[in-house]
């Protein structure tokens, strides 16, 4: 399946994914919401809280710093803490510094306003965005993550990461929503191969997957037929069935 | 944390996974398997079932080909359909081809003899693997995964995975297994960020880490500290709850 939509990664910082303290849920979202923007996620990586890994990485999947991909999302390690570096890191990507921004500034002071408490210094850390970014802001979390080239920056805290995703998709050129109809065979997927395979080649501007599982019934597969125009998905889903006898 | 640990990265094989289909957890099963094997997990990604990204993929993580890591990792795209190009694309990448395993074809043929079921050509793709390879065997599904180089190659559907992984890694060089311990204060991570940094400048040989969470009671922070030596890992935690009066 081949489509004008822009293409898109994911790159999520943070050791607790690696030592498999935490399981990582903030790409499936997002890879939720961008399918059905129309924006093609062609890849996802975890790296650590490391300098030389994100700066290698954001460097490898950003267009606008010559990567892989017209859009870049990252998630994690812009708080206040000592481990925090994912701002200076993408900054030094893009060969720029990270320093105090001052709507970041503003927007907690007023937060600390507000709760009666003290803009710290360790506060004043996640103002700290690259030189000629923007910020993307939420409705959780004072603290914002900001864009810079084609790299869009946000925080690891699930809550606070889909209140940036909210914020920023609708502000992001986008493509057609890829249209999916799947349907469940309690068959192998070797009983089914050779039927997918010749629609799949009837239809070869649509695209065919097949998703084995294993529970307490056996074996079965889910079928998906994937494409941008719904009526064409269609018609593949229905001659797929028919020649599956079902 | 410094160590002389084997370090490792996953590739995990899969649209299904990009198009937020499916939540992956095939990754984060090993992350906990690794770290407590003694194994440091540095990278995970993730690609789509597309020739050039796998074999990119392998060439970048693994060390036998001058790659990034020790041993590398992949999961999904070893079943019997069109799709399933994994078994091609890693022998792409070590320079080989795929080819009829004899023992992968006795392992599948036995069991169809079981089924009383017949060993279709669909089924028989399941018993390619790249010259050279020797297999990953399990105890759910007759059809095998592979090692070739440091590669070694997994099933996507998780019960399939995990058999694999309880037959490989008991004979994979291991290292020290990171010890860590954690505690959960109910404070933001910025109230807690000087402390925190004071006492891993001290313990330079621990590795400190903060993960805020946002729940119905508030902001709260796990603070972990992380090294090969337990005493040390637990003198480092006394010292930093003593200095957060807990």
């Amino acid at each position: 399946m081949q489509s004008d939509n822009p293409t898109a990664a994911i790159l999520v910082i943070g050791d607790e994914i690696l030592s498999g303290r935490t399981r990582e849920g903030n790409a499936h979202h997002l890879a939720q919401v961008l399918t059905a923007t129309g924006i093609d996620l062609r890849e996802i990586r975890v790296v650590s809280d490391d300098t030389d890994q994100i700066v290698a990485a954001v460097q490898a999947l950003d267009s606008s710093l010559g990567g892989a991909y017209d859009l870049l999302f990252t998630s994690g390690g812009i708080g206040p803490t000592h481990d925090d570096i994912t701002a200076d890191a993408v900054a030094k990507a893009h060969g720029t510094r990270a320093e105090i921004d001052p709507e970041a500034r503003a927007l907690l002071q007023a937060r600390c306003d507000r709760m009666g408490t003290e803009l710290t210094p360790n506060r004043l850390r996640m103002a700290r965005v690259p030189v000629g970014a923007t910020l993307i802001l939420n409705a959780v979390s004072a603290a914002p993550g900001f864009s810079i080239g084609n790299t869009h920056v946000m925080a690891g805290v699930p809550e606070v990461f889909r209140g940036m995703v909210d914020w920023l998709i609708p502000r992001l050129p986008v493509g057609r929503p890829v249209q999916s109809l799947s349907v469940e065979v309690r068959r192998g997927e070797s009983e089914v191969a050779e039927d997918l395979l010749a629609v799949a080649s009837e239809y070869a501007d649509l695209s065919f997957g097949s998703y084995p599982f294993n529970d307490a019934d056996g074996w079965g597969t889910n079928l998906v037929v994937r494409g941008l125009d719904e009526a064409r998905v269609a018609e593949g889903m229905t001659v797929l069935k028919q020649r599956l006898g079902l």
